[in-house]
């Protein structure tokens, strides 16, 4: 591949040549190039360019553009350009679109008003990519593609009658009959018993908006493999004609989509798109969020899981606005280079800028690009070139791989269940917060680790300390993987309300925690969520932290051993933690959600917080990212505030950046970075 | 009938066999009789389980049960299904369907989607009411029916074309002509007139809401005359087939139903759902609130104007939830004890515990019973297991009547007509919690007085005082009724706004207070909402006490005498209250909405406050309530505070829990309870 | 006209007659006269009772008003009744109704439910006003006519299908060819290029709620462009029949219309509907609003922009509310004086109130007019009497037209455009609220001033300094106008934003400020919306002042000179005005949104503040307007607040109430108001 292939780091930007005149595109390739941008991805909203009428095809527009490109030495992404129907098909085929859950369409004007499951929709889209894959794959500018734009943004439930149909043959598939339906989804309850398959729908409205648990985590992994059946139609008849080394891409993280099952199946890595202004968003902004833009790394960690070294399709590089909502500021001198450096020191390799120029017209005129309107050199334009200074002095850390000995386990049936699950969902919220900000705020990297079918504990066995928070849903086979990943020396955490579902989605009638109550040895009689009125605090040993949102009364059973009590609250003296022996390793219940007191008291007793403490020192407000490649360590230290922070090198590193060695007192201006260059084995 | 006889004080289940396997039927039913349950309802959500296709009837299901149930010794009251119609009914015939006044259809998947005036619907309703009563009413086992399931709940409004056919019905019926629609509906204004029935609809969309008020007025006495005549259409056909002593009930208590016609036509008794839990509910709960399960208190007094003696059919046991909203703590220890006896102060005889065990599937996984999933033991059927020792002791209480000096007078058409009356709602809300939280705070125990076609003077005579908030609307003949009660000696209280309106809920242009003018010997010449920026106090006599939301100023005519005046705001100085010698009582016209200390003022003045103070001292944070039975007085002391309570004892009574004699200083834990037993004629 | 003649100031009333006993209509009439009121607004929701069924006339209940009308010697205006169409006619004819976006109807039940375009509801409006003109119009009471009521108010966006066909038919016109659809509307971004006009729509629901900018754009001109047709045609038929002398208005001012266009072709000038105590609704009321019911002055301003001399066709005079929404207290003693003076001493020489008796049934049942339901007199009526003293001793000024030496440019196109695009509307609501509120509290009288394409700059010559804050679309025609203003002495501000996009809404690429980058001097690098967290400064010479919303960076450009600078934010340093002298006059470029102390110093710069500060001094809280007749100025002075007001006269001048001289400390009531006189030449 010609990025991502452990060369180098690459930047790119995106780049729409139907939006100027063409008169402009040679110059623009040219200016690109001069400040270091490779790539350009192209065409992804751009139908009718090349089919204007149903099954009219006109390349020559693209064409004109490839010769320039070609000209120039700019390498081409290409898009599919089936996130935006054109006018003429929708208005012809309106069972292409996409509807609120109560029937009313989704029409053209926007983008994303399609569904996946409408088979006219599968057809059109089908032959738009075998054209443009047939006609532009063989070019020799083109590295890559890119399937559709942003999968299951805007919308990402789908509620037209294509929709149903495709459901009632999903779930014909899955269960074959409808009694083993009604057995799935506890249709007997409020008499929900269907007798007929086509009284099976997807969600409808319903007088208080609720609908079967059951019937809803089916929908939504129907939702998801719908979508992924789309990308793989699409990555299908692209490989048939890309050049040997051409890469298949999508990008963004959406919901209702299973990625891990994505990577595996139609895309070569994930592009993630990265907006960090959102947090500084007029609309959105909160004085209380500590996170702001460094939450972005939680976005980079997800996408990290699905491709450990990935791509940034859309990197922010100005302000972000449509007209009819959103409304963010510029983003300032500095903050371009730190959200790169935030991209880069969590895996990325290949780096695009959104966009050239910002448009001139439509819902994004305030959606800004590296220049405004004019094209005229401006703060943002200088700053990447420094910026290609800068990763060009990373080179060497191309292919290297992010670092981390703390992971935190994910799987999409309890992501999806979560989702209309109030209950729960309040929960999960609490403990990700609160994993992700402590992990933060400790200098302790993490990953997400997703459980899926194929994961092993072999795969787990790199991680010191493994939180699988709240997994509503745990099947015995991922239990025997987890128990393995502990008897091996590994240190597991589960959260309350652990394996009380099964896989429906149903409650379980063993005691709780059900198929984890010997791993765990843990017994919960009873449970509770805190009541609004209450604070909840817990002692372990030494340590006093509060509890949150919900209390499992965590007893001992078989060999576990009691850790840790309520000391407040209506079941002050109850137990709230119990841990077994597994092996080499330790398994925990603990009862509650987690708050950043309990993680730090986790992460203490497995002696995972902050482990490049040794060597350098940074304080709070500060992220530490680590990428490792052939036996060295590359440390980012990335200021997210406005102000300098002061870092302490403990040992001799060489900066990346100025290639000198550096120790001691080092200050990072406001919105500063740094990589520190050091090796494992010192 | 087999409870609610005066004989006893019953406790009893909600019990879902179709949800269990039926292996578990018989252990369940015998640990419920091990802790004092008696009765289990069953059935109301089990339609498919009788009629699994249209037309198609299979007993055994509920044979099987029943048949466990008689061996068991346990009575069962049986639900008719109307509430949950089968798939397959709805899928073939949506004109039973209720729909959103947009029209979009509510679907199958909730429960209560189905309109009330579909005669296909009457009809499959009345087949499967006919069938079921006709098999199942002779079983010695079965003691009573339930109609439906909280008629009215999730939706009381209805859109659906056979509301609309039926609406025109019932106004060809109501008026003859549409020249009478059209002069009780004010259609001239805003040219409204119609001049064919077919442009006759129930609400419809208009551009700002709003609706013709004299339309919506007819529009809710249409709602609940349909309801009343759905569950008259299921009890005619019950009553055809019971057994003698069995009863007909309905439960719950929702909006748009006139109880008093149907306690009059089709019920034995009502049967209210309790679940004070929702004050601590997180989503809704509020550090100002200060009455919060307390406020269930209320809930009771309307269900006791219903029916004086009346049981719960289902009592809060455990958290309540769905997974798509709604989340609560499990009640905390003593909770469901003093809920319980919050019940039974208020007149009911007979509580079911929602439900035995916690479903494990459906919206309703989190609305636990008493057991969780597993069935285990735990602390909530301790618990039970000791409230029944508690109400066999009580046993002599039952059939004994709660006891009030004081009443609110209420009536269906002033509650249908304030619904979408936003000035009147607003100044009734303000009364109606001042009102209530005025009594609880004063030991001051309350009933509400339904004022239908036949109340006469003499069923209002035992009441010393009584308030009537807000009666825009207000008839001769009830005027003539209150005038007999005042002039027998009663004390009648109306607050602003009344008697402004007429039957159609039409301004009148008679002087104010119109048909009470001469009664109250009040002139009201202007009047105004009192401004946000204002606030306007009252003295009357040594008094002083602000009035609430709007004031009429209230001159004397006649024989009226002026009491009060405003002393602060745009009006000092004017009238705020007059009233009137009338034969041996008093009628007072009080110009602005109730608050604290006008109740106080008023209660002062009939000398009606804290009627017990004489013999016990409680505090203000606990409740009391007593019933009557051939003499004795059974008081009631309810602590809702999680903090010990001491009463003070001023004569000796008898603890029935104990029954041991107390006196002198008592102390009641957090969430405590105690009944004390004293003669009336002390 | 025999009102708006400049011989006196005329007091009228809004009445329905079919509201009311035919036998009330005399007495109500003569009692009107006997406290001044003069003149009577009917018919104009009176359809059914002129063509009670399709093409069936009936003249006879007007034609008895009208009788009583000329024997009691009242002047009737008559409206049409095109806003309430009959239920006949929607029942009949569903295209006339209009539709939310997503189509769901609005109907019958309420009023202005219609779409302007539909053939058929044009065709059946213009046959009632062309029946309702003929038969009435030559009658002598009658002395003018209403058309429709409040167009646009309560909706002013129209989704029917009738729109759709209308909308397409106006892009035809307007653009041609499909070529230059998608051109103007910038179709190629997101793949929205239309094929075939059927594909073309007014705005239906997308994904994210978002449309296309410029299809909006139109679409708000078109929706415009629709309400004038309506009325002109309307105005066309009217005016075949009225007597000469005998005038056309409209009342009210709402969204999407361009009454510049309206006051040019369909009606003699406009009437307001003035209800100030909004201010005071118990559901919008907040502390922090210092304008309160002083905004309606705002509103006056825009009125006056209409129709130099207007009148008030509905003044508030009672407490407003509908059923089902709106509260307001009523006014309280000497409001209605006030805002009676409040409209004239902005340019109405008629005001007549909303209404004479407050309806008795129907959505207004709240809507209070001068008396109550049941007419008794009362305190509003006797203040009629008193104002009508007051507007007698007023008389001379009739004619007399508002003094204001600052302007504040307005247009169509960038009001339609800002309404869609957030990022404007935040600007423009800051700065347009900052510059009424700074005028008011400096006491420097105003004008809105539209700037159309008849506009010259003559037009705007008589004005000292004109704000035009932030026009983001401005032609070449427009710049050419605003230069010669400066040119021959005045002073032009632009706010940020100005010029930045072309007549379609598309942004421009020249360099910023655009197409008046010459003429101001200025050039714009960069700018960016205000970060949330950042407060930013602004230092010109002395004065400091804080920026607000956005902010332009602003450099010199040719022979500007930069004034002021931005002082601290992430942009402190960087040029915030620049000014260049043109001709005579003065042309700054300001980078921000106003804020008072902004205004402020351009006010001092121009020595516009407080023109009247040599001869009269009030406190902030009071309003300052000026009425100029024939050398004469008369000076009103508004108080509104509850609490005396002292100001200090420091010339004789004469109270025109009274006919005194007065000078020196003058106490003004709370509410109060006075009139001086003053000769323009001392």
């Amino acid at each position: 591949m010609q990025i991502l292939n452990g060369e180098k780091i690459t930047l790119g930007t995106c780049y729409y040549p139907e939006h100027w005149d063409e008169a402009l595109w040679r110059e623009d390739l040219s200016r690109m190039l001069a400040c270091g941008i490779e790539v350009v991805r192209i065409a992804e909203f751009a139908w009718n360019k090349i089919e204007p009428a149903e099954g009219v095809y006109n390349y020559d527009f693209f064409d004109r553009f490839l010769d320039v490109a070609e000209e120039a030495g700019m390498k081409v992404i290409m898009g599919t350009p089936t996130a935006t129907p054109p006018a003429w098909l929708t208005e012809k085929y309106p069972e292409c679109l996409n509807a609120g859950i109560d029937g009313t369409l989704y029409r053209h004007g926007l983008r994303r008003h399609y569904n996946y499951n409408s088979p006219v929709y599968r057809k059109l889209c089908g032959n738009i990519v075998e054209h443009m894959a047939g006609h532009y794959g063989g070019r020799s500018c083109v590295i890559g593609w890119q399937i559709d734009n942003e999968l299951n943004c805007e919308a990402n439930e789908f509620y037209s009658e294509s929709d149903t149909a495709a459901f009632r043959e999903y779930l014909q598939k899955k269960y074959g009959s409808l009694e083993k339906l009604n057995e799935a989804w506890g249709a007997v309850f409020w008499n929900q018993t269907y007798t007929d398959w086509k009284e099976v729908y997807v969600p409808r409205p319903t007088v208080s908006g609720g609908v079967n648990p059951h019937q809803t985590l089916d929908y939504l992994r129907f939702i998801s493999e719908s979508t992924n059946e789309f990308a793989r139609m699409q990555a299908d008849i692209i490989r048939k004609y890309i050049k040997e080394g051409d890469f298949i891409t999508t990008n963004g993280l959406f919901g209702h989509v299973d990625y891990q099952k994505m990577a595996g199946e139609s895309i070569d890595f994930i592009t993630y798109d990265s907006y960090p202004n959102f947090a500084y968003d007029l609309n959105n902004y909160s004085d209380k969020d500590e996170m702001k833009d460094r939450k972005w790394s939680r976005n980079l960690t997800e996408t990290r899981a699905v491709s450990r070294i990935f791509g940034i399709m859309e990197q922010q590089s100005g302000a972000g606005g449509w007209n009819s909502r959103m409304m963010q500021s510029t983003p300032r001198r500095g903050q371009m280079t730190l959200w790169t450096m935030q991209s880069i020191a969590h895996g990325a390799d290949f780096v695009s800028y959104f966009r050239w120029r910002t448009c001139t017209f439509g819902t994004e005129i305030y959606w800004h690009g590296i220049l405004d309107y004019s094209g005229r050199d401006n703060r943002r334009l200088a700053e990447v070139g420094d910026i290609y200074k800068k990763v060009t002095a990373l080179r060497e850390i191309a292919g290297g791989e992010y670092e981390a000995a703390v992971g935190v386990i994910k799987d999409y049936d309890n992501i999806f269940d979560a989702e209309y699950d109030k209950w729960h969902e309040r929960i999960e919220k609490q403990s990700q917060k609160a994993l992700f900000e402590t992990m933060q705020k400790t200098h302790t990297p993490m990953d997400y680790v997703y459980l899926t079918e194929k994961t092993g504990a072999e795969d787990l066995q790199k991680y010191r300390i493994l939180f699988y928070p709240h997994p509503a849903i745990l099947s015995g086979r991922q239990a025997a993987v987890l128990e393995e990943y502990a008897a091996k020396g590994g240190i597991l955490v589960f959260g309350c309300r652990s394996a009380y579902k099964d896989w429906n989605g149903k409650c379980t009638m063993e005691k709780l925690p059900g198929v984890i109550a010997e791993l765990t040895g843990a017994d919960i009689p009873e449970y509770t969520a805190i009541a609004p009125d209450r604070e909840v605090m817990v002692r372990w040993g030494e340590e006093t932290f509060p509890a949150a949102v919900f209390t499992d009364l965590v007893d001992c059973a078989g060999t576990g051993k009691q850790e840790a009590v309520y000391i407040s609250g209506d079941d002050a003296g109850m137990g709230a933690l119990v841990s077994r022996q597994v092996g080499e390793g330790k398994v925990y219940y603990y009862g509650s959600a987690f708050t950043e007191g309990a993680v730090r008291a986790f992460l203490k007793e497995a002696c995972a917080e902050n482990p490049y403490g040794n060597f350098i020192a940074v304080p709070e407000k500060c992220e530490i990212a680590v990428r490792v490649k052939e036996g060295i360590r590359y440390i980012f230290v990335l200021n997210y505030s406005d102000t300098p922070a002061e870092i302490t090198v403990l040992e001799k590193m060489r900066d990346m950046y100025t290639g000198k060695e550096v120790s001691g007192s080092l200050i990072l201006e406001g919105y500063g970075t740094v990589c520190l260059r050091r090796s494992c084995d010192r």
